[in-house]
């Protein structure tokens, strides 16, 4: 790890919890050093937090658009942005960023509609920019070793996905209390079309994409509001036609009183197939037709060189969610450092959710949302 | 247990798989004896097999139609008949037996059409004879608990379904090579309208209906056939709207390589979650609002009656498939002896799945295979 | 199963819990039919217990002596009888049945002392009868499996094992309120000379032994009673040292609350280990320096001919505690017919746990007891 | 977090595998700034490291000695400094750090003796200065919940424990072969008197003493060295007698091949137990005999504070070794700035492990080391 890149974060104040992880994380494996903030929507909280942060004066801006144009023009201006602000503002902040030359990491969902995802993908193709965005799951080291088995052929052709992302924490009425997390994400304004379809069932739809490489034909979707009062889904029931002939169960829910993260992946091939469990995240289940059922655990000797290049610790030493999600800060460390250094990008660059994965995930939540309006005719 | 009762069997015979299962389920608790059988399609192989099973030669029958006549006008006749026959005989088979006033118990699928299912519900009512339906999984002991939790309202009002019943075992081809359980579950003639459906999809259906009676008001079905030359579905995705506003997902594969029974249930309402897996089934996992999340096990102490009564041995020591399949036979042993003795039935008694569980079984393939066929439209 | 054996009990009426046990896996599959009984210590409530399980008057005899009398004056004397009687009078009995002729079949632990067990394997090998010691657990399909990995040298040479029996019901004083499965164990006159050592230490000797064919050279052992006036041990800790090296840590509890049947065993060779859990009795887990981690299930292709021919269920149809008991009984049956009717002993009859495995089970609960009295000085 | 704490760090150049770790958990939580080092044991390795660490030339030292020199005269000295060279070599450089005034952490084992253990403790005692130990696991949240369940009396009086900590990559020879990691530890010189004992079972020790509270009052030992040629142990099978009447077992081993680092604790009181398991760190179980088994997990409302505060993300979002041990150093920032600035220590700093803790697990390595010498004789 060189070290020596620099970031900028838009959002992630004081009361953030995201923009809190994103920090970590970067910091964990030493993939940045946090020079620059705008960091709240106000320019006092804005300044408060960059204080609170350590932050040079400096570098501690009361805007987003006031960081873009300081940092801009710096000699020293920061590597990229890392934008952790409400969905619904994803996009104008990016595509100032982008137009302004500056490289950037967006929180998933990547933005509110899918002409927005493509817009930005466009921009940053252009301007040959960074345009990543945190699909944190797809970052733990045995998903990375399930896509590996699935791209070269140890399940045959893949017939069937079965995927579930389960949580229970709006299985009651927390939006009408004031909890943080709960408001935005219950307002269509602020989270987009989606509820639950875009807070997780986007990190769904990605998980089976990273593992499978397929590509949705057609879906067909159930979506319900369980919670009295809400108007976004919080709970979603989706198949799914992959172009070759395969089939996918998703489901997404909110409503599940004691499931706190529960997703399960099953991927299930002519010649064989694979299990994963977040809550086991370091294990992956592999049932061939040659060899029987095995245990594979992240660490240990025989991985693909992706899962390898993906943990830190030798086979046995839990890694969970905080490494998976640095995992991406270390590829964009990578794509970075091969620009400004041209050292090689290794696995770690090359697995980067870009600006596609990103749109894949806006039309998702559009064609979900499309299908349930039409009692789930496929679309 | 009296063991005083007395039963014959209709197929099962040498080659048979199901038969011998029934047999030794019913012996494991004394619950009847067998003492006749017609239990081959042929007179000679049915005699074979009635002498390799010991049965007394004045009761060992050639045909159905033989065994019904004979036992019908002997004073020691049969308490009830056991039909293990083809799905596309049950119906003929135990029509013929209630006219002639024999109760009857049936393996699922109950019979092809919900017809014909109809028609022996009406048959058994108007008799007053018994029409069960060995739907094996309801007979574990901790369904039976999630079943009183769900009556008695530990969940609330339930939200949310989800079931799953995944085998790999026609993963590949293999009634071509003339395996013959395979062989006749792929062939309409014999099984009927469903695949995996029928197989397994209407043990799915009744495992939900058994846990949340909830009834299903209209579903949209996908049905796959993944392996070559099939005509029947091999996968079925099932989304369910059920009376009252609660969703259900249903999945049900035979083509997942490894997965050699993977079946689970979770049910979630606005109070609490549960969670029961096959491959621990004397394990229930409860979540609610006031209580945590809770390990209820088989056989401990502050179950409910239903779960006890269907328990034979102490915590701790797993009792499997055989003992809930007994368990139905339990329950029918105390419906007869209710009848013969007027002995009280009890919660065992009270769970065994009668023609009207038969029914909508059937009604849920049909409702299935006509969605399948209209793109997914909801029935 | 030919079903043509017929078989006495003594003990087992209408209190007794482990009697029934055995009633209904002889039943399960068909290994023997019960025909005479000496039920209960005293001859009105053998009789009562008699007559309530259905037993022909002339073969329901008020005392065991009288049972031995008149079974074998008949013609048709029963093949075998089930001792399930307390511990203490499993050596008189025993011995009177095998001075007779009479097979016998006794409940583990053997005796109460090592010098009955060796006596009562002298007489049965002087004799050429069978005495069979029901250690269900060996039972189990995949600890036969385990028994044949070890055997064919799969782990290599063994090295180290970790066995651990864990229940938690004697947390709690039972005894003094008249729990009957309670105070008969903690009394050393019914229980002999150990507690949780003589209940379930044994299991846990006989299921290493069983599975590694290892030899205990020497133990020190730790035993300790938690529960307050209680005379035997209800917790033991044992290292052991087996002959050629290996060495083994057993601990044995019934104070552990909310432990019901937590059995584990662990093998380790140089080559390669395995890993059994009770509570996942149809699995077995085996890593090689080969082959990496694999995942055994009961009932699948590719086991061995001794776990194929434990199992009577596709994999995945959860076979238990009953079924591995009943195991031990097809297994007798085996070793009879043979006998009787010059049938094949297949791997079943082979498995069967003789007056050997018995004595060496005595053995180890007098070494235990020694050790432990002397301060864990190896023995 | 103020972030304003720098450290240093002696040993953990660039072949080093803890040192790196070390570096990641200050940096995850911004715990503290890494502002010098002497990373190796040559001058020009450790200023290589150093470089490629990208510490300011004038703290980049050639060796601790000049590192202690010349950060003790300098007006922004570090605060603290990291020690994670071979056990060896721990107390010199400690002493001589201690004696310079300035803080110290310790990988464990602390020392190689407890002779020195104590020197190390009196001194930071009588100069007010931190000597910390980085006890890795007792720094996950659901095993400071569970010292919580157990000071607060809901286990009741302990009266048994269970802890192993099982790894296998040491079966084979590594050390032949020129393996770093396998090298120092199988070497006396460098590892200290115990092999698998020091380098896991001190672990194993720690985690039993943290979570109980118990003080060993004699214990008896086997050790086993498998590997040939070996000197130390590799495999540790100890009993152990507590002050006040429990009992104690514990295995350490390295030579099981393929457990990764099977990590198991079991608790068992007289109102209740408590299991944990390293392969799933964010669970633990509960069972008392006043509310049944329950299921906690990390994150989750109604933890103790000192659980709550161990813990980053939400419930569900796995953390593992890293963050665990990331917990030891957001303590030891507690304490560092506590005595800096007087902020209040919270339950992280009060959990951080002193050198009494150290010096009790170089006690425990040598009263093992004594027993297995005296054929397991309690010490």
């Amino acid at each position: 790890m060189t070290g020596n890149l620099t970031y900028a974060m838009i959002g992630g104040g004081k009361d953030a919890f995201i923009g809190e992880v994103h920090r970590k994380v970067i910091a964990l494996d030493n993939s940045a050093t946090l020079v620059a903030g705008a960091l709240s929507s106000t320019p006092v909280r804005s300044l408060e937090s960059a204080k609170a942060l350590g932050l040079p004066q400096d570098r501690s801006y009361g805007s987003w658009q006031e960081l873009i144009e300081k940092e801009t023009s710096r000699d020293d201006c920061v590597d990229f942005v890392v934008i952790v602000t409400p969905n619904n503002t994803h996009f104008p902040i990016a595509k100032a960023c982008l137009e302004a030359g500056l490289n950037v990491v967006l929180d998933k969902p990547m933005t509110c509609t899918s002409d927005e995802a493509r817009q930005l993908g466009h921009l940053a193709n252009d301007k040959d920019l960074l345009c990543a965005v945190t699909y944190t799951y797809s970052g733990y080291p045995m998903i990375r070793e399930a896509a590996e088995l699935v791209r070269t052929g140890r399940l045959g052709t893949i017939r069937r996905v079965e995927m579930n992302y389960i949580q229970g924490w709006l299985a009651q009425d927390l939006e009408s209390s004031g909890h943080k997390q709960a408001s935005w994400r219950v307002d269509p304004k602020q989270a987009g079309a989606g509820g639950a379809l875009g807070d997780i069932g986007t990190h769904a739809e990605h998980l089976v994409a990273f593992v499978t490489g397929l590509e949705i034909e057609s879906l067909s979707a159930e979506l319900t509001c369980f919670g009295a009062g809400r108007v976004l889904d919080d709970d979603a029931m989706i198949r799914v036609r992959f172009a070759g002939g395969a089939k996918g169960s998703y489901n997404a829910s909110q409503i599940c009183i004691g499931d706190e993260n529960r997703i399960t992946l099953s991927v299930h091939g002519d010649r064989g197939s694979l299990w994963w469990a977040h809550e086991t995240p370091n294990d992956l289940k592999l049932a061939t037709l040659d060899d029987g059922t095995k245990f594979l655990t992240r660490g240990q000797a025989g991985l693909s060189e992706r899962a390898a290049a993906a943990a830190r610790t030798p086979p046995g030493h839990a890694e969970g969610y905080l490494e998976a999600f640095a995992n991406i800060y270390r590829g964009v460390a990578e794509l970075l450092n091969a620009k400004k250094l041209g050292t090689p990008i290794g696995p770690l660059g090359q697995d980067v959710p870009g600006p596609e994965a990103g749109l894949v995930g806006m039309q998702f939540v559009e064609r979900v949302v499309a299908s349930a309006a039409n009692d789930g005719a496929w679309t």
